[in-house]
Order: structure tokens, then sequence, then C-alpha cells
């Protein structure tokens, strides 16, 4: 059906909603460049202001997955579950939550009860992205094509994947066309973006970790409720099963910070040498939701917990985390030995300047710190440096003494000292009374 | 002063308002493409939803403006008016304008007392364009350089000019832009278009006709005054005397409909032989205030009216007119002995179903039948039939009787039959009762 692109401007611009004829004219327009940029960005502006209905943004959601090409997916290959976070800092529970989640179905399912295909993205602003993180592991490769990752669920059942241009291709156009045209912050938009790329992994399971505080891109519950509500939502209306859990970025998650402190902390995690107890709590809760949807009541949420746990006192988990940097190409062997020769980096310590409680270590601060000394990246072009971060010794609640170390900046050279930020206060508050630890799983949407 | 454009689309997005260096960063990186197409979409689109603050629009308009040359203004020239109308049907107004206001100001001040530098545009959509009405007289030109204009200026203190591309060349950019992405109707966007144009007449005094009504581009009361009292208070800002008329579109002005048409009723209002009440009341009406302006307390506007009604007693109005199209190439011989051999045009009546008195006859639904026929373009590059229109015999509140004809649509070839839309009504509403006739002034914005 032909329509007039100003036309449909003008309809969103003055609140209606589209019709799934007039949605896909305006894919297929985008697509085919007779709809222009200019065109779509005062549409996008419009959808800004206006929303998106219900039914409209579902549409939306799944014109855009069909753009492109679908994971392929064989009878009978059991469950497939993935999670996606909204991104937060120092957020590296995606690399724990496949060996983990695969770890807990193999031994109480079975080989091929639950796979995990999971398709990521990379950092953008002060959030980091897993693939970075994945990055700097030597050797390993996410970018691959469908088939060879259709293949790794045939051998293995899990994969971890960078968007291809193949996937949800109109996703990938107006992602670039909303960075620059201050249209990103718009629920619908955000979104049908996730889903479109989320159906391409041909799930029957997903589960949203929408992040909330300062360190995340939804400031406040109300407005981070109804993101959660609006994925599970459309994305059960396309017949996934689908959970969302809201838990806290204040503060950052885990010990550090860093595409390679991260994967660092990731195998501590998993050999159990050292488990931060926010980090733990959110892995635990996000794996056994992934469990609790494949075992289609077959197992409680609480249950599920019991069982990673459990598994956690198994090298199953560690043996998956190894397997599935092998299967692409990586070596977390030669990770281990890249990071020892990495000791040696120059550090920066920021310490307390009173005595009392931890009452605030601001994670938006922290991930800007990272940014600005070349860990993230300010255009999708951009490239970074995997090595700097920050190891974080403080969390919020604990005890702090005048002179202590809270955090340390890590550099990769001397010379990188003059990027560190001037921020006074350095992202701390200490309180003279007693403050309670975070709280990190906030509610739970379904 | 360098910004992010992001940065600033955001700013307008949530409502704030933009500094001077701020516009001026939008206008220049626009200019030089370092500001493409689809941010500048996306700033429209939040300005239409956000709007401007008068400082914010002044500066816009002063800014788009100063992005190009002005009309070059000898000192001591005398008294520059001009008149802005945003659009009707049958609004022959500017061509009548020209010679009554330059004649009574010559026989009352003398020759160089008022001079009248009018840029016009063409027709876009349903509404006529001077330029457009204007090019139906064989051998006239539009299409001068801002020096022949200068000239015409100085040796008979008046001109009709299309916009060139040296005049605020921003706002043909952005026009052309805000066309395709549906953010035509918004007042800030409007007022500083027009004021971008006319501020480069580099002129002393200019009269608004706000038309309003079916036909018009506002439909009510409330939008006409707001926008007449937003283009008076910014052009009064810059230094202009000025006033806004709100005047009525509902049925057409004057007797026809059409740009060789109109110029035809022109030739016949200023040599007496027939003058339709309503486009009199009009032209008298913003004849006297142009003058009233110019008279700058010398004459009051009852005052300045009576010299226009008793100058249309001589045959100074007439002269000038035909000097208007003789200096710049035309000829309004030519174009009377073109009337004559058009006489034999096709017409197709349109009768009275009923007798009563005539209640409606849509200026827009006439304004888009003539547009069907050819008369009007599509795009700006579109090619227009200028012969084609429609003569009305009967106004609103007139008496009529079943049969009797209300209009003929004016064809230039038989083939054009079938160009006629097809509507019931024909846009045409009979009374049983009494109908008072249109009260063509609405109200007066200073």
């Amino acid at each position: 059906m032909a329509f007039h692109v100003t036309d449909l401007i003008k309809k969103k611009r003055s609140g209606q909603s589209h019709s799934e004829d007039e949605l896909r004219f305006l894919i297929d327009g985008y697509l085919a460049n007779s709809i222009r940029d200019y065109h779509m960005a005062a549409w996008l502006m419009a959808v800004f202001f206006r929303g998106m209905a219900f039914e409209e943004m579902r549409v939306w959601a799944r014109l855009m997955w069909q753009s492109g090409v679908s994971v392929a997916r064989p009878v009978r290959s059991g469950f497939w579950v993935d999670k996606h976070s909204t991104g937060g800092v120092g957020d590296k529970t995606s690399l724990l939550l496949v060996p983990i989640v695969k770890a807990v179905s193999e031994k109480v399912w079975g080989k091929n009860a639950i796979s995990i295909p999971m398709i990521s993205g990379r950092g953008l602003g002060f959030s980091g992205g897993t693939l970075d993180k994945l990055d700097s592991v030597p050797g390993f490769s996410s970018d691959l094509s469908i088939e060879a990752a259709e293949k790794l669920m045939q051998t293995q059942g899990f994969f971890m994947l960078g968007q291809t241009k193949d996937l949800a291709p109109v996703d990938r156009l107006l992602y670039a066309l909303r960075d620059v045209t201050a249209t990103v912050e718009c629920v619908p938009l955000i979104v049908s973006s996730i889903l479109s790329k989320k159906f391409a992994e041909n799930l029957d399971g997903l589960v949203f970790d929408v992040k909330l505080g300062a360190g995340a891109f939804m400031g406040n519950l109300g407005e981070a409720r109804h993101l959660a509500q609006s994925l599970v939502a459309v994305a059960k209306s396309e017949g996934l099963h689908s959970v969302g859990v809201l838990s806290a970025m204040d503060e950052p998650l885990g010990w550090k910070v860093g595409n390679q402190l991260e994967v660092e902390e990731c195998v501590d995690y998993l050999s159990g040498s050292r488990r931060e107890a926010g980090l733990h709590e959110v892995t635990m809760e996000l794996a056994s939701q992934m469990l609790a949807l494949g075992a289609r009541g077959k197992l409680s949420v609480p249950e599920c917990r019991e069982q990673c746990e459990s598994i956690l006192q198994s090298d199953l988990p560690m043996k998956l985390f190894s397997q599935l940097f092998e299967s692409q190409g990586g070596s977390v062997q030669q990770f281990q030995k890249r990071r020892e020769a990495l000791a040696k980096r120059p550090r920066v310590p920021v310490v307390a300047e009173g005595s009392g409680y931890l009452e605030w270590l601001d994670a938006q601060h922290i991930g800007r710190l990272v940014h600005a000394l070349g860990g993230g990246r300010e255009t999708k072009e951009s490239s970074i440096d995997a090595d700097v971060g920050v190891e974080i010794f403080k969390k919020i609640g604990d005890p702090v003494s005048e002179g202590e170390k809270i955090y340390e900046i890590v550099l990769s050279s001397d010379d990188a000292r003059e990027r560190i930020p001037n921020r006074g206060d350095g992202g701390i508050k200490i309180s003279r009374t007693a403050i309670e630890s975070t709280r990190w799983i906030k509610e739970i949407v379904r």
C-alpha cells in the first residue's frame, strides 16, 4: 500500500496510531532510501512526544525483526532462553549466566534441555558492553556468521555473538539515527529496538534486567517499571515466556569495572576465589529466573536458585566458561597469563577523606571515569583500551577509615594519569552514621 | 562557540530556550552542512512540540535574515512599506495595493514619500501565489537581480520580485525541509520564516494580512490572533512599524480565482468597471493601514481610507499598475489582447440545487478545484496552467434561485473536463432563510 511519508509524520505528530501497513511502508521505504533520514528523524521525534500504542510498538518490533534474518532452529532443540540488560556499570552477569544456567540445566535435565543463543552489543556512553569484555580474552571472536553460530547451538547449546548486519538491519540504521537526533530515551523505541534483535534469536524465554539508579538509563522506579512492563508485555505477545527484574545500579556491580578487569572478576567468581555479594545476588536472581522459565513449572524460582548455588560448588560452570571462549577461538589460559603480565599496571588510589560508612559510590562517575581513560567509546567506530578500569574495595554500607582506599584507578601506562577527570569528591560520600547496604533486587515484573 | 548538535536537539526537546550563540551555531552548521537535514528535522519537530520563547523566535528570524543579503537602501528614500498575507483563495490584493498606495502617497506627500519593495512567493497547496498571477502577464519577469530591483526602487519606488537565492538562504532550505517533515504548522517557525524575508526588504513598515477560515492556514480566531500578535511583536522588536489585519477566508475573495482570471479582475477593479464588495473592503483596509503607517500620525486610518476611495476615481492607480508590469518587461495591453482571445475557453457551470440564500461557498473547495485543474502546483518545481480557474457569480448572503449559476469552472481545453473533481455539493450550501454577507475584516492587531 502506498502512503505519503509526510502524511504519516503528521499522523504521528497529532498523536494517532499507525496501522501495520503504514509501519511496513515506513520500514520498507527507509531500507529502500525513498524515505530519507530527515523524514525518519522528524517521525522519531514525533514518536518521542506522542508515544506508540501497545499494538503499534509490538508490530514495529516485529517488522524491524523481520527486516533481517533469524537464527535457524532445529525441531526439538529444547528451551532457548536469553537475558537482556538495559546496561550498567560493572555489569558482567551475561558472562556468568551462560555457564551457570547451562551447567544447572545439564545437571538437572540433561544436555539439550536449555540452550542460550546470546547476541550482545558493544558499550556506548558510560555503560560497558558485553562484546568489549569478551574481546579482552586473547583470540576470542564474537564476529561469527549466523551459520557458524547455528552450528555452535547444535554442538554445545550456546554462543555469544555480536549483532551482525543481517540481524534487524533497520534497527541498526535507526539506532545510529536516534543516537544523533536525541531520540534515544523513548520507551516504545527502546522496547522495539531491544526486541527486534531478541526475536531474531528464536527464543522460548527471555529475562529482562532493567537497571535502575544513577548509573542506569532509567533514573527512577516508575520509569524502570514502565519499561520492564512494556518489554515483558511485547515479548509475551509474540509468544515468549518472559519476566523482568528491576535491579539496582547506584554503585557499580561487583569489585571491578573495565573490560579486562571484569573478565578477571568472572574467572574469580566462577573459580570460587572471590564473589562480591551484589554481583552474586544479581547473578543468582537472573540465573534462577532464566531456569524457572525453562522449567515450565517443574521447578520454582527458589528451587532453581538452590540449584544455582549448588552448581557453584562444582567445577562445571568454570569448565563451560572456558568452553564458551574456546569454541569461539579464545583461551582463558592465555587470558590468565596476560592477567599476570598486567598486574604491574600503574594504579591511582582514591581514599576516604573521613571516617564512617560508605554512603554513596556513584556508578555513573565510575563509568565516566573508565570511559575518559579510554575504556569506552565515543562513537560506534571508536577503538577502546580494554586494560583500563577501576578496582573497588568498599561497597555502600561498609565501614571506612580516613585515608583508606575506596577504589583504585587502573591505568595502562603512566602517561594516562593526565586523562583522569578532576572531580572533587570522586563520586564518594561518607556518612557518620551506619548505612544499609544496597538492596540489589528491587522488583520482579511478570 | 562550539556545541554538540545532539545536545541542542535534546535541549529543545526538553523545552528549554536556546541562546543566540546556540541558534547561530545551528544556522552556520546547517549552511556548512556539518549539521545535516536529519539533525534539523528532529530539531524542527522538537520546536513544533515545545515552541520558542519570544526572544528566541526574534533572534532566529534575525539570524535567518542575516544569512543572506538585503535590498540596499539609499539615505532619505522615504518610508518603505510592504504587506504580507498568510495566503488565501482569490486573494489578489498585492497587485492592487502597490498602485493604490503609491498613487495616494504621490498625490498627498509627493513622489518619494512611500516606496513598496514587494517580495512575494509562489502558490503551494490550494492557496494562490502572487508571482504565479504576475506571470500570466505576457513578458513580465519577477526574476530580477537584487541590483535591478534596487534600481527600480530609485526610479519608481516599487517592484514585485520573487525570493532570490541570496535572500535568507537558510529559510529556503528550512522551508523545503519543513514541507516534507510535517513541521509547517508551527507559529514560531512561520513567524521567523516570514520575517526573515521581510527584514531583507529593509522596511520601515509592514502590514500583515492574517487570513482566517476554511480557505486559510489558520482555521480559528484564537490561532490567527496568536499568529498576528507574534508577527507584529517580532516585527516591532526589530524597529518596524507594524499592524496585523485578521480577514475572512471562508468564501473566495472577489469574483475570480485562477492566475490569469485574477489579473483580469485587478484590471477591472482599477479601471472601475467592476468591484466586488469583499475584495474592495479588504483592499481598502490594507491600503489605508499601509498608508497610515507611512503617515506617522499625520493621517489617521479613516483619513487614509478616504484618500484611497478618492484616488480610485482617478486613472493614476491604473497607470501605475501598467507601469509596474512595464518596468519589469510586461505589457498590460498584451494581457488585454490575450484576455479577449481566451474569452472562448470552455466553461462548466455549477448551479443552485434549490432556492434561498447562499449560505456557504467553500474557499478551500474552490482552491482545490483550481489546483486539480492544473492551476496550482504539487511541488515547488511543478509547472502550472495559468489560464484555468473559477468565476463566481454569487457571494454569501446573495439570494439565489434553483438552477441559477453559482460559479463557472473555466478550463483551458475541453479535454480538461475529466480533471474536475467530483464533489456532490460543489462546496455550496443554500439556506431557506436570509443569511448575512461575510464580515471581511475581523480584527486589527497592533
